[in-house]
């Protein structure tokens, strides 16, 4: 049944990147009030393509605040079990803008990769769903002898398929998360297929069954009433900024281990099987360091590699410092307040709820005398870890081998899909994270780009997941 | 002689305000390089000023780079002292914008105050001497029984006058300490005369004996060699927010001692006279903590009090931290690089070339693993102290007391004015550094403010004092 679908998928490659394209020029930044117009622009469009390949049911989901949730179904495959598919259409800030080779919003190719903002994270990814649909939806009847001349019919799905694509992945999910919680049937099925996920190195498939969960924090420090100057005040009024630093060098030592109170007392070590498999990955730290990461040295936990530091282990980032004096040159002001925003990622079994009401306490404890601080988590997200002896992963790694040729490995992935475990909590459904990014992708960074080569076989493998659960 | 310029002065009281707000009209904010435009419209204005007033040799001098100086003089007194009149014409920028109450570049009144950016810093103490000087330059004859009906006649100065005004005060003065080393001839005078500086306490008529230097500096800080996402590298990437926090915590303690090595080794107390002065001086500690800085507690060493902190010990302060995301919600980014702006405030005996050595290695020392650092110097300012006994000190007091009723206090000044040391090193003149600003008056913050009774009377105590020099 696939070999339709899949002929169809190459005649059309051309177009269906250039559809992406399409996609990739709409700037949906969800987390800046002014693109608040193109995450809307980018839900239609999505809404739009579902109608064109023949999905039913589809809607534009809108609430009061937020972005849209985009809805669409096809539930005709009587007896065979319905998939749950996910992916995201916003996209992170492009900034910083001048590091970019061509523009983030002005999808350019090289080298065999496109290069835009939202490339890989997410749109190529949910392009490769609404591609592998519409190929099993309008499959190509091979007509055998008249080479290069096939036809296109109508097709039907090898299983039933519901889509479920959010704007607000890269701000928290509020509303995908408030509508799997509270409409769970409208989303029911058999598992979850999330497209937002990379394969650990070029050409080796990939699964992750595991994420870490996180909280995003703001810690906002205030001092003197009103901004003041450094010369005059230097000495007397407390700096916002220098309070910040003592308390983020309190918060973390120079080796990367979290210094609050029983942070780490949930946290449930991964199993042996599992270690030993991530020691045979194709993965060389040297490497990873210089080509990947870029710096002089990795950082982190003593006593624990990097695959472990990134997947299995908790982490605390900062992002930015607001306030104070930023622009060029010199203002020598004692600003009034600063706020960090500060991250922390964490692992099985760690729970967000615990984990910010043990670092907020620590906060208060060591901020230094003579400013206030307000502790916000901005959102969280749980930690999760998926089972590999579910049918729908052995589908998936069933269906990969056919396309990429070679068994797929589990890995875990250091970032947060909250998404995952709403899924989990509310619809008892697992999810299979099969992703086609690379680690080289730059995804949150400038020149992000999805290799073109695995656009078109992530679509070819969706096409043969599918077809396989629905054997 | 003064008398008629007095007159002439309380009669042009309206016009000399409105003339103030002209000024304070143009945005003339040097540190940010749209607003160079605005720079220059604020010295043709002040020069058109000077013209009409009856100065001679008028000039914008400019430079192939930076914002133009300013110069006038008035040559005519035969066998009086010279004054080098100096004052500044730029300003800080205005930022935080939401936080004022009337726009920064419309000058407002409230409760006897003029709100305005510049209103004390410096263009209200600039406009001081334009007044000072147009009122003896066209006195007006008392008619004695014609009451309310003087007149104005030509006048002269009681003493030779040369003015220089800079527009780069705001970011290190680079343009006038360049011509000063270059051109002693053009400024040969007996003193000089600083009007930017404030009084005690209102009515409490100041002149200010000592100035910290400052060392303004950026740190720097490169981890990965581009943006990473937090969660697939975070607890291997190194995170420059996290290093700079802890750098930061290194160079200063909890009690604001600062941990470079050899940083306090120059410093010289006040002598014992000028400490006993100080603590007679009319300073709540208690109300200066709750009404002028508006903390919960003031910071700073251990065993000082809050004056000798501020005037007579080196401190250290942090001014914003570039780089990252700052915009509103969540960007789970480790940035490749983040710079914060650093300055330390000197005292005699202290050098800005040690002090920056010995922070720059300390600072090189105490970086953590995985990043690079890069330590700037924006730039410095030599500390300063005046001797209370020169001739040109005394008759400033004795006018003050004429103006005000009551004796002059000598205080110092925390902030820096690096022109006043370079008026020792090259013209070797001393400075009286007259300014008529208040404690609250929030210079570099919103809201900054002149009082306008102080703007009146400082124009007199500037007719008094050249008077008294010429007499």
């Amino acid at each position: 049944m696939s070999a339709g679908a899949v002929a169809y998928a190459r005649e059309n490659a051309g177009r269906f990147l250039d559809e992406l394209k399409t996609l990739l020029r709409i700037p949906s930044v969800s987390t800046t009030p002014e693109h608040k117009g193109d995450v809307e622009k980018a839900a239609e469009w999505v809404a739009s393509e579902l109608r064109r390949i023949g999905m039913e049911h589809v809607e534009v989901i809108r609430a009061a605040e937020g972005h849209p949730l985009v809805y669409a179904d096809w539930l005709h495959a009587a007896g065979k079990p319905t998939v749950l598919c996910y992916a995201h259409y916003d996209v992170q800030p492009p900034d910083p803008l001048d590091e970019w080779v061509s523009p983030p919003f002005e999808p350019t190719e090289r080298n065999g990769n496109l290069y835009a903002r939202g490339a890989v994270d997410d749109k190529g990814q949910l392009v490769t769903q609404l591609k592998a649909l519409e190929s099993l939806l309008h499959p190509t009847t091979p007509k055998p002898g008249v080479s290069g001349a096939p036809g296109s019919q109508d097709g039907k799905l090898p299983i039933n398929v519901r889509v479920i694509y959010e704007g607000e992945e890269e701000v928290g999910g509020e509303r995908i998360a408030g509508f799997v919680q509270e409409h769970p049937e409208r989303l029911k099925a058999d598992f979850a297929l999330i497209s937002d996920t990379e394969m650990f190195a070029p050409e080796l498939p990939t699964l992750c069954v595991g994420l870490r969960g996180m909280i995003y924090t703001e810690l906002e420090v205030r001092g003197a009433k009103t901004d003041l100057h450094s010369g005059m005040y230097g000495g007397a009024a407390p700096n916002p900024f220098v309070a910040l630093a003592q308390i983020i060098a309190g918060l973390k030592d120079r080796d990367g281990k979290i210094l609050i109170p029983g942070f780490y007392d949930d946290v449930k070590a991964p199993s042996g099987d599992e270690l030993a498999a991530w020691k045979k990955l194709p993965f060389d730290e040297e490497e990873y360091r210089e080509k990947e990461v870029g710096a002089s040295k990795l950082v982190g936990e003593k006593g624990y590699s990097a695959i472990e530091r990134t997947w299995a282990r908790p982490t605390l980032d900062v992002h930015g410092i607001v306030g104070g004096f930023i622009g060029a040159g010199a203002k020598t002001v004692i600003p009034a307040k600063a706020t960090a925003k500060v991250s922390m990622r964490l692992v099985p079994d760690m729970t967000p709820e615990k984990a910010f009401r043990q670092y907020k306490e620590y906060v208060e404890k060591i901020k230094p005398e003579g400013v206030t601080v307000e502790v916000r988590l901005i959102h969280s997200g749980e930690a999760i870890v998926i089972g590999t002896d579910n049918p729908y992963v052995k589908a998936a790694t069933t269906a990969l081998k056919k396309v990429w040729g070679k068994d797929t490995v589990f890995i875990r992935s250091g970032g947060s899909i909250p998404i995952v475990g709403d899924f989990e909590k509310h619809l008892k459904i697992p999810s299979v994270m099969m992703g086609f990014g690379l680690p080289d992708d730059g995804l949150h960074a400038p020149n992000e780009k999805f290799c073109i080569g695995n656009f078109h076989r992530g679509i070819e493998s969706l096409i043969e997941f599918f077809d396989e659960v629905g054997a």
